[in-house]
């Protein structure tokens, strides 16, 4: 009868082995997610006017994604829409709010990606082309390449009819004093590109999920305030700074760009939750917090599941972000 | 008693779950693997003289790798040695040999990675530096960036001090040959980049295990001839085309760039060994045959796993490759 006991007891323990407690999920039937950068933000280096500024233009892109998703239009154009119009509001690192290249010059990144088919476009390092965002798009709809760079990038979007810009649209007195700050900096401390004490990661992202059940994710970014020799960081870098997978989750980065390089930072997420089995948010979590904190690389990522469920972690004090979904939720959130 | 003999059967059925067969595992003290690209290669398209060839340029590269980890330098150092000689073999497509863009052009690119604690380095569309394996090693030990790209890139190389070429260096006759058949077909096809019967992608690579038990990975190609628009492909791409892990694996990856990129190969390669316990074969196969070959994405990848077990996978009729380890195994192939 021990014996019986005894087998009966491991019978026991070895099925709760096998079982993992499932977390409760909620399926939604369209999610979009934003984010407007990550970085050393709190109250005293972002007034209360700017955060209402922030908030309101944040509220704005979300609206005009969700109702765009309300309409059973794809995720893919939800992400291009949410993401122009941060391209064209001068307060974000991407597009017209771009920031200064050491030779004050502004390079703009952005790339997105398919969860369907896992197709995906991506620019590095265009000067003239209004809206990155979309010329990431037409090079996924339109060309056999993934990635397009440089000047050669700025004729395929001339030949694709794209809205071309000159330098003009691009300046903004704040991106142009944070180079002249940082030549500065540079100068006194003798280092090259030292980080400045208030720096703000200010690439703007979305992932978005459609009535098809079709995840999409975007990234659009001016890169570093300062850089020099053509660097390209993690933003035009799909598994790095994009990704979008539909048996998993779809991600956009913001942060240091080398450390989400070496960390295939948004790829990394999705492996846990397919090979795994993590949910969204603890993946999220492992990567960011137990990955890149150790290593001081600083950033986050915004992130949804195929249900439209969330992730939004970071390990700076502040990351600019924002959450709506079919159930008329609506998350929009500067700090910790 | 019944009871008790079925509780047994199930004990034993449960326990048979929990424990996967392991597959026997040898550690080798140091080992490394080089692919010279794959393509689709038969007895026809590659004549015996050029089968002689190519395996004596692999076999001197091997013994030059091998020879450094034999004197007990980095996997890096020996991934460096390998890649610059073959990127100074013209019959590569790399370095000297590198492919024309539809401009006429050599635009290279490479990268490199060290397992030990992921820092990189990666270059994109330079024209004139030597070796960019050596300018990727450059950015990753001397800058704080992972990816410089352009003219910035060969700024930052002839700062450092490193070799340039002039357009001469890279001219190949039969690279040269090789665009102008692809412009023809292009014309009668009126495709653009249409694929070549005879294709080869011959990007080179090379993975290596030290003494010191620490994995790199580099990779170095002029991409796809008759490339347009400043394309980027996976080669300079860390987590698609190159990626190395102390805890898991060092991968280089050939092929068809486009692919390597969205499917994240070198990254989901290292991915399935962490988190779903397949070994190094397994997990490169999973990803080449698996995902990649029912999409139509060619190609293939040299892995090495922490303890010097090789997998050379791909999916074409042939790639150029070798390997070899402390115990004196030498392996040279082309075909499948």
């Amino acid at each position: 009868m021990k014996v019986t006991f005894l087998l009966f007891l491991s019978c026991l323990f070895l099925f709760a082995c096998q079982t993992k407690p499932q977390k409760k999920q909620i399926h939604y039937s369209y999610a979009l997610i934003i984010h407007g950068g990550a970085g050393s933000m709190d109250t005293v280096n972002l007034k209360e006017t700017d955060q209402i500024a922030y908030k309101a233009a944040l509220d704005t892109a979300l609206q005009k994604g969700i109702s765009t998703l309300a309409s059973g239009k794809s995720s893919l154009d939800a992400v291009c829409q949410v993401i122009e119009y941060l391209e064209n509001n001068p307060m974000f690192n991407a597009g017209r709010g771009a920031v200064f290249t050491h030779e004050g010059k502004n390079e703009l990144d952005a790339s997105i990606m398919s969860g369907l088919d896992l197709s995906a476009g991506a620019v590095a390092g265009v000067r003239d082309v209004k809206n990155p965002i979309l010329l990431a798009r037409k090079i996924m709809d339109n060309s056999k390449h993934v990635m397009l760079s440089g000047k050669g990038a700025s004729e395929f979007a001339r030949e694709n009819g794209l809205e071309m810009a000159d330098s003009s649209w691009f300046f903004t007195e704040k991106s142009y004093n944070n180079l002249i700050k940082a030549i500065d900096n540079e100068k006194l401390s003798g280092l090259t590109t030292p980080p400045l004490p208030d720096y703000k990661y200010g690439t703007v992202g979305c992932v978005a999920l459609d009535q098809g059940g079709n995840l999409a994710a975007g990234t659009s970014t001016g890169g570093m305030t300062n850089k020099q020799y053509g660097r390209i960081g993690d933003s035009p870098i799909i598994g790095a700074g994009t990704y979008a997978n539909n048996k998993t989750c779809g991600v956009s980065a913001t942060g240091h760009g080398e450390f989400f390089i070496r960390y295939t930072v948004a790829h990394d997420i999705s492996a846990l939750m397919e090979y795994k089995g993590m949910g969204v948010e603890e993946a999220a979590n492992e990567v960011i917090n137990n990955k890149l904190t150790p290593v001081d690389g600083s950033g986050g990522v915004v992130c949804l599941d195929k249900n439209g469920n969330y992730a939004m972690v970071f390990n700076t004090s502040g990351m600019f972000r924002a959450y709506g979904n079919s159930e008329g939720q609506k998350i929009i959130r500067i700090f910790k």
